[in-house]
């Protein structure tokens, strides 16, 4: 673990401070297991923090719901009741995000998932949560659904101090060009490949 | 994220169920952020299903306290008040073990990592926990602190389903041999490489 200390000290007349507080972009990549685990991992320290977290998963059903879903809303109602760590909100995909509360399992994928882009932009804007966990995001925009050009621009100059990660396989180059932290979780093993099961626990 | 569903089906005259229930070894290696908060990320799906979680940080210093404690501990009281989520036990190296209380900071780590893992193989022998996290437990490993050949044994042979997953950097060979699941955290890029310093939230 790194323990805080930067390789090199640059050339950029920014105090430690500065440097310190710099909003990051994470971007966790490749055909690993460990993307969205380690970003939720990530909210547990941001919730810890007190920050206010959003997360938004690009997921396909609405009926694929995650173990870290249960707790990180548990800890946001935790939040709520006795004033400990941040809030959190959880939208998903699925049939229709939960603001808009659109029914229906055979909703547009390409448009709930361009739907969600935008209000993701109003929230940054707005600079609602202060950290932003993005969830199998890198598909819609790998399918074209939302424009890559549009999320490096925004994100690019997003106001405040907002943090963003974005998981999933196979990250436009345009979006790691921009991110602060790049990770690409590599498989060099998996349960799967030996014909084994997705078990509880491990895998939900 | 995989949908649970094996690439191939061995010959192993295995039910489905089976397979789906075998205990799991996985390990997060490489130099990339991500290792530990994947593994943390876990913990919360464990927790979620009521496993009896234990964590064990082979950390050198009792001070580096991340959010991920907190919220874990957290989450373990609410189990003891209300009977969600599962039972969390929380253990550091430091000034040594938290089930030992030996004082002193100038303590000898190389008997403090032994004395963990000896610790740690009473438990699995007893089937103490549902899901170990050995957090950094690569490092006792690689400067001979700790007996690999014992490690592999133990491992290989816990009994009932207990769920270990070991993170850090330069996993052995012998790890990786028998573990089920690997992952290489890769560093593609990190703040500190452009002299940014560690902060709130993110590394802690």
């Amino acid at each position: 673990m790194p323990q805080g200390q930067p390789s090199v000290v640059p050339d950029d007349s920014l105090t430690t401070r500065q440097r310190r507080n710099r909003p990051l972009l994470l971007v966790h990549t490749g055909d690993g297991k460990g993307k969205s685990t380690a970003a939720f991992g990530l909210a547990l320290r941001g919730w810890n923090q007190g920050f206010r977290i959003g997360v938004f998963q690009f997921v396909k059903s609405a009926k694929w719901r995650i173990g870290e879903q249960t707790v990180l809303e548990r800890l946001g109602d935790l939040h709520t009741e006795t004033g400990e760590g941040g809030p959190v909100e959880w939208h998903k995909m699925g049939s229709g995000w939960s603001w808009s509360r659109k029914a229906g399992s055979d909703a547009d994928h390409a448009q709930a998932a361009a739907e969600g882009w935008t209000e993701i932009k109003r929230r940054l804007a707005a600079e609602s949560h202060q950290l932003y966990i993005l969830d199998e995001f890198t598909y819609p925009i790998n399918w074209g659904w939302v424009d890559i050009d549009d999320v490096v621009e925004t994100l690019t100059n997003r106001p405040g101090h907002q943090h963003v990660v974005i998981t999933g396989r196979r990250a436009d180059p345009k979006l790691t060009e921009i991110a602060d932290l790049v990770t690409e979780m590599q498989k060099i093993k998996h349960p799967m490949d030996a014909g084994q099961k997705g078990q509880r626990g491990i895998e939900w």
